[in-house]
């Protein structure tokens, strides 16, 4: 979208009043008409050759005056009715008001920015952000096996990859599945997908209508959740605890899908118990529910087994078992998978496909050998052990300078949820003072509930990633956000 | 799923039959419920330690006496109303009959097979596939680029990658279209995705209610077509010629979205005018509509610069480009690009958040240093040369073994389209003959007409791609065509 405005900095006016009266002009005239989308703040400025922050001005004034409305994520929009105070159109010009024309209808993602999906660190000197620590990430074993690949079987680099996945890699996770999570599974039932994030895409397009009902936890893992709301399911949400989902909040009726981590419920970090993962089965049995159990963090597990999967509990076929390894390896890889029960195996394969044609041959190929050659476990018990380690401190830590503190999700995952007690201020003003300081630690937001705030507790639980810290730097967190909230502590009376 | 079946090979009744029968009783014991969803084949063989054959036969039976049924691409059910003489349940047994319960619902996904979407080499001696030559993959290159980026920032491979795509490689992009293709925006407007086949999705999620009209080319490319059949649009298809689309028989009233390969019509080959090109525009900007503008063939453009791209020529901002890597390149890559107008980056951007949290790290940033350092330049070049020859090897051994050939699509792409004169069989018994002397060739099948072939040469019709064979081969399979098929010809009269 070009504008025809032209500024002139010779005039006494202000570039910013200049720029709202011809905006104005255009509007009033219909140049620019009602449900128009107007060009982004930013490029308007490149355009003109003016600072942001004058566009933004304009604009904003045209939005108090009835004239342009923003709809989030999309735009602003010329509005479709405007302020009765505006003339009619004066001139008429140029064959772009004579062609019979629709408007170009706005996108119908109405759905939440992606900001908000991205977990990321932040810019803190300290992050307890949960995520895997990337030094870790074992880079010269997996370069040499990069190296290997590129010279014996670079050809396969250009080929276009089977959509389900490298065959190598569905046959190095069905062994791993069955060697380490119970899960015994044909390779066929193994689907690669890219990352977690697409295996809630794919359950949904086969699963979900517009207006179907989707159960999700609340909090819950806003990468599903946005998902949902976007593709207008209606979200159900269900209440956690400190073991995860309260299973008997369940709704009764038809479900068509429900979405649940029960090994690690995000953000609390509850453990679903066995007995809690046998009625939500039945609970899905009767309501005719698939089950999406997203067991990304499945691989750190620090006492213990754990319950069986829910996969491994499922006599019906209606459990939709995800995992990823952007939490072991890393994100950049963009590498998960899904088991699927044989009847669908067909079905998630076309839809795979329509959505695009097979993950990268690459890192599948080296991720295969990765897996297959024994290095994966070496990393991961390794990757393990330091976790745990850091779990330690930062448990031993918060102990020390906060005394007895009530923690959830310590057996597995890559963070705490820490229930504040009274003494404490909200927990967002928590974030702030810490932010303040250097620190970054992370609280359930509006956005872990997708909505609606069930979460009791989401005033005074802090979440604490201790994964990618060193010992170091967690103890120095916590002895400053002990330092930093030390005027901020009401005196506990009695 | 586990059926409670069991087969005696001591007893003189065929496994086949045994199997029929127990089946039967399931279903008719509604143990197996109507609207269940079968065990698939080849997995009830291993279960049971059969011939896939036998199960077969058996579902077979089932099916042709009205108890089973097959959904396309899903999978066989028991049927909703079983026959006549099923006689009323004998037993109710054992508490999963006990709760109330609903089935779980079939997959919404109804569309088609995945094998018809992606092309691949037939298993021929000869095949003209019209796909990359794996062979000139510019491996040596890739590999010493691939170990420089691990070893100088190989920890971004654990990283999240920005939704957007890395920024080198959109700005690389951006400098390629503004150099090669006339098109000049903004690095902010190019979106990395998942090839072609993923831009197909966001366009449809950012445009596409089911039951809307989705404008196609008939025949079509089906990669983009089965995407929208699967969402529910509602498709129109408008029939070509050798120069592309037929622009005048574009539908009136409103229309969401339509899907065009301007640059070399997917099957057909037609490059489209700039007549039509521009009234193409103006349909769409009267129609509401967005235009999914495919320029995968992009770059092969082997007689001067061509028509403008939609693109450039668009003043509406209702152009959504798309290119591709994995015609130039290699499917292998997964990767593509969007060019999208300011104001729906944001959307864009979101929605490819929300289908996939972004593309690969490590193939991303190798192709950016790929393009930035001229490597993707000299590797186009020579590219470029060898199609152009191999091409001009096929039209000469078309023209000596064939006479005066009708060909399409000749000036760009990495096939032609034959329009067989009426001296020869159809064109599906040409490619039978062809395959029976291991010679690959294609037709304008049913898949490229999306269910209604508007295609009135699709009965004479062959596609012969040039580029993955060597000009030996293109001269031999030429050759070995016209010998399969010199008894087949009627002798010309007149």
């Amino acid at each position: 979208m070009h504008l025809p405005i032209e500024l002139d900095r010779s005039r006494p006016e202000p570039l910013q009043n200049q720029l709202y009266e011809q905006l104005r002009g255009l509007i009033i005239n219909r140049r620019l008409k009602p449900n128009t989308r107007l060009i982004a703040t930013r490029f308007l400025a490149e355009q003109l050759g003016i600072s942001r922050t004058t566009v933004l001005l304009a604009y904003e004034r045209l939005i108090a005056e009835g004239y342009l409305e923003t709809r989030p994520a999309v735009g602003t929009f010329v509005c479709s009715v405007l302020p009765d105070q505006a003339p009619a159109p004066l001139v008429n010009d140029n064959r772009v008001d004579d062609l019979p024309q629709t408007e170009l209808r706005p996108p119908l993602f109405q759905g939440t920015t992606p900001e908000r999906v991205t977990a990321q660190p932040q810019q803190s000197l300290i992050d307890f952000w949960g995520g895997p620590d990337f030094r870790i990430f074992p880079l010269k074993t997996w370069q040499r096996i990069t190296q290997h690949i590129l010279e014996s079987y670079g050809r396969g680099i250009s080929r276009p990859p089977p959509s389900a996945g490298i065959d190598s890699l569905r046959g190095a996770i069905a062994d791993w599945l069955a060697a380490h999570r119970g899960i015994v599974v044909d390779r066929e039932q193994i689907v690669i997908v890219a990352g977690a994030q697409q295996a809630y895409n794919i359950a949904a397009r086969l699963f979900l209508r517009r207006g179907d009902r989707v159960v999700i936890e609340s909090p819950g893992h806003t990468g599903a959740t946005f998902l949902f709301e976007s593709l207008g399911a209606v979200q159900y949400p269900v209440p956690v605890d400190d073991h995860g989902m309260l299973v008997d909040q369940l709704p009764p009726g038809t479900t068509a899908l429900a979405y649940v981590t029960p090994s690690h419920q995000n953000p609390i970090g509850g453990t679903l118990p066995l007995d809690r993962r046998e009625t939500l089965i039945e609970w899905a049995r009767s309501a005719g529910a698939y089950l999406i159990e997203d067991d990304c963090d499945g691989d750190f597990r620090y006492r213990g087994m754990g319950p069986p999967s829910l996969k491994s509990l499922d006599p019906y076929g209606l459990v939709l078992y995800t995992g990823t390894f952007s939490k072991t390896l890393g994100a950049g890889l963009r590498l998960g998978y899904m088991v699927v029960p044989p009847d669908l195996v067909t079905a998630t394969v076309a839809v795979k496909t329509l959505l695009d044609n097979g993950s990268p041959w690459l890192e599948q190929t080296v991720l295969a050998e990765f897996i297959a050659s024994g290095e994966y476990d070496r990393h991961l018990r390794r990757v393990r052990k330091t976790y745990m380690e850091r779990r330690d401190c930062l448990v031993g830590a918060l102990r020390l300078f906060f005394g007895d503190v009530r923690l959830a999700g310590i057996d597995t995952g890559t963070y705490v949820s820490w229930r504040l007690s009274s003494s404490f201020p909200p927990a967002p003003m928590v974030q702030e003072v810490a932010r303040s300081r250097g620190i970054g630690v992370y609280t359930v937001s509006e956005d872990h509930a997708s909505g609606r705030n069930d979460y009791r507790y989401a005033d005074n639980t802090l979440l604490l990633g201790y994964s990618s810290l060193e010992e170091r730097q967690i103890r120095d967190g916590i002895a400053g956000l002990a330092n930093a909230l030390h005027n901020h502590r009401r005196v506990a009376t009695g």
